[in-house]
């Protein structure tokens, strides 16, 4: 199982991908993130991340893309923000008939240290120990992303399984490019 | 100046098209309601806004494409599905070199009826005398969509003169299709 987490930003746009299956040791193929000038219009923003996202699909050719999902309870500049990044994300995603997945934060938190209230840290640490990686991932966007594609193959093996065969009917039913 | 006006949404996301300038009579070029069905998962729904709205593209050419401003003040669920549809609509506009142009609910009402805080049928009603049709767009979300074109036109005489230029440099610079 290859999946692309994706903590969605404006601003930073984490991305890393994970392969592996639950219960064996997990391999980091990439991870990264995907940034736009917070000076620059949104609509310009949202292109730069389409285009971002759009390499990392075509590098890495994952099986599933995880995203972070969006509450809106928190600070509404940012939210909206994040909301459509995420969306960006996953139309990215279903274009190519990519089975989206969406985890909370704290879904996450859980997955990779096992409480949903850990800190930043504790997740960097976590990932870092989790990946056999030198040291841990920077910025934290890149972190999370690939705390988000660990948790998702963690937590879903049979889900995985099933939404594999969905996206694959829908992709045989209906043309993977946009229609301009 | 032609601009489509868009009224974002995931179940329905409305569409219009107005031509005129500020002081003359004003011409609908088209009216209608993208609709994704609301048991799809979000990502097929955002590419069938995708879809859609592209093919309001293709057709009318709009010099300027005029989104709805999101707030979160509102209800979270349908907050989100705005503020993701809209996105869909900046990335379209802006991938193509059109610029976007944002206005808030209570800016629309004002444009249109006089008053911010005028109801959906006072707006309906006065896009049906502005535009001359023979009775209101339905639903809502297409005459919304118009009156969001008229705000666009009657508010922005110089700002459109502005965006168009830097639109016309940023096309020059960057490529107008996706990268993949």
């Amino acid at each position: 199982m290859r999946v692309l987490g994706v903590d969605p930003g404006l601003t930073r746009c984490g991305v890393g991908v994970v392969e592996g299956v639950a219960g064996r040791p997990l391999t980091m193929l990439g991870v990264g993130v995907v940034r736009t000038p917070a000076d620059a219009d949104i609509g310009h923003r949202l292109v730069a991340i389409e285009r971002g996202l759009e390499e990392w699909l075509d590098t890495h050719r994952p099986e599933l893309v995880a995203v972070e999902r969006v509450f809106s309870q928190h600070n509404v500049r940012t939210v909206m923000g994040t909301a459509q990044a995420s969306a960006v994300a996953m139309l990215c995603a279903a274009r190519r008939g990519i089975p989206v997945a969406l985890h909370t934060p704290s879904e996450v938190k859980a997955a990779v240290t096992g409480s949903g209230r850990a800190d930043k840290a504790q997740v960097g640490a976590m990932v870092t120990r989790l990946l056999r990686l030198a040291a841990p991932p920077r910025p934290a966007d890149a972190a999370d992303a690939l705390a988000l594609a660990i948790c998702h193959i963690w937590r879903a093996p049979a889900q995985n399984r099933l939404q594999r065969a969905v996206a694959a009917q829908h992709a045989q039913n209906a043309p993977k490019g946009r229609t301009a």
